[in-house]
């Protein structure tokens, strides 16, 4: 287990898929964020084979591993979570919301195999799924169509999980003008505006194009283009062919 | 717009989507998360008809509106957020992880809508797509194969944009600017600066403008009164005493 990189923790077990293509979704779905383990239990056989054997299928879903029941399938795993888009039933193991069940999920996979369970197309995951699951994980939808794609209920599982695993984008961001620039601004604006005749007995003011052009959240470089542009029609107002 | 309820400010527009499939796991993705505004520029025209006429088309497909223009197709979005899987680009509008936009996204829509733009399957958006948006959206994937699925892509981004939203409308901030707006403003800089000679060689063109006048983030009052200061320059420029 030390050579495995900590996404290869996450084993994503898809239980009795009918569809090939959830099963190619999913396994892009783990690409995109970094996972690669990808278990089969009982899918559609013939398909799964084709979808698994065929021209430009990812290296994610030619390695992913066939399983006859889901007993053998997490056998190796020391947490198992089942999805379910059914609010309540009784008997369940303890429910949780995707983002509840994200950083426990990240905290188990620290010192060993996380298993997270999606049911067939048309009925989930069954009872018998469900009593190999420690808790269920809830994907939080609206009431009247709760019940998610295959392929994406994935992608937005993998994407909470992912989360905070990997560092955020460096935001660089552009300098702010200075007080001075802002200054320079609104003067040049109202000589331009009063030069074309718009302000007339002293409105706008300056007091008015100071908070104008404060307004505008402008970077170092824009208040230097606009400035330039409004001088040259100030100019022009002025120096007409 | 008193009568609409906040999940339907949120419009996801899908550019020149090829795969009706997708735009149909796009619509499904909308009604998962409580969403209802779907519109569609440039779709392969024959496939989205059929899609949508078919038997169990669910109604946000039905109702999903065809635009020949993005501009069009945003025109009343005071918010434009555009969807990319490439890291770095100069010239584009700031980037920002999903998790950092989807607060962003949530407080504009109290105001006013917000478009949330995905491109096509192969190529995704164009720098021309790019020009109408305020702000990019990146989800955080891995750098091997960053590019998601359509379908994945836009239930992961309404996953983030709804969570935590239960909450009523109360705060009447200041509305935005429409891009409607911002584009009558852009059309009257460049028409400005074209009189006064700063303009010059086709430079700087239309697409510069839109990017200004976007990152100065105007309320609509301001961008009225913008919009009539350069008029009246505009006017001065050509009418000299």
């Amino acid at each position: 287990m030390s050579t495995e990189s900590f996404l290869d923790r996450l084993c994503v077990v898809l239980v009795a898929t009918r569809n090939p293509l959830n099963i190619g979704a999913a396994a892009r779905a783990l690409i995109n964020f970094g996972f690669s383990q990808l278990r089969v239990v009982n899918p559609y056989s013939v398909a799964f084979q084709n979808a698994k054997s065929a021209v430009g299928a990812s290296a994610v879903l030619k390695r992913a591993e066939e399983y006859s029941s889901v007993a053998d399938s997490i056998a190796d795993c020391s947490l198992v979570v089942g999805t379910t888009a059914v609010r309540e039933r009784k008997l369940d193991p303890p429910l949780r919301t995707l983002q509840q069940a994200a950083p426990l999920v990240r905290r188990r996979m620290r010192t060993g195999r996380v298993a997270l369970l999606f049911g067939s197309e048309k009925r989930g995951l069954s009872n018998q799924d469900f009593s190999h699951c420690h808790c269920l994980l809830q994907i939080p939808t609206h009431p009247e169509q709760p019940s998610m794609n295959l392929g994406q209920a994935v992608a937005v599982c993998l994407y909470e999980i992912s989360r905070g695993t990997r560092l955020s984008l460096t935001s660089e961001r552009q300098t702010s003008a200075t007080a001075a620039d802002l200054e320079r601004l609104a003067g040049s604006f109202l000589d331009a505006l009063r030069t074309s005749g718009y302000a007339t007995k002293g409105r706008p003011d300056e007091e008015v194009l100071r908070r104008l052009v404060r307004r505008l959240k402008l970077s170092g470089a824009d208040a230097q283009l606009l400035l330039g542009m409004l001088r040259q029609m100030r100019w022009k107002m002025s120096n007409p062919e």
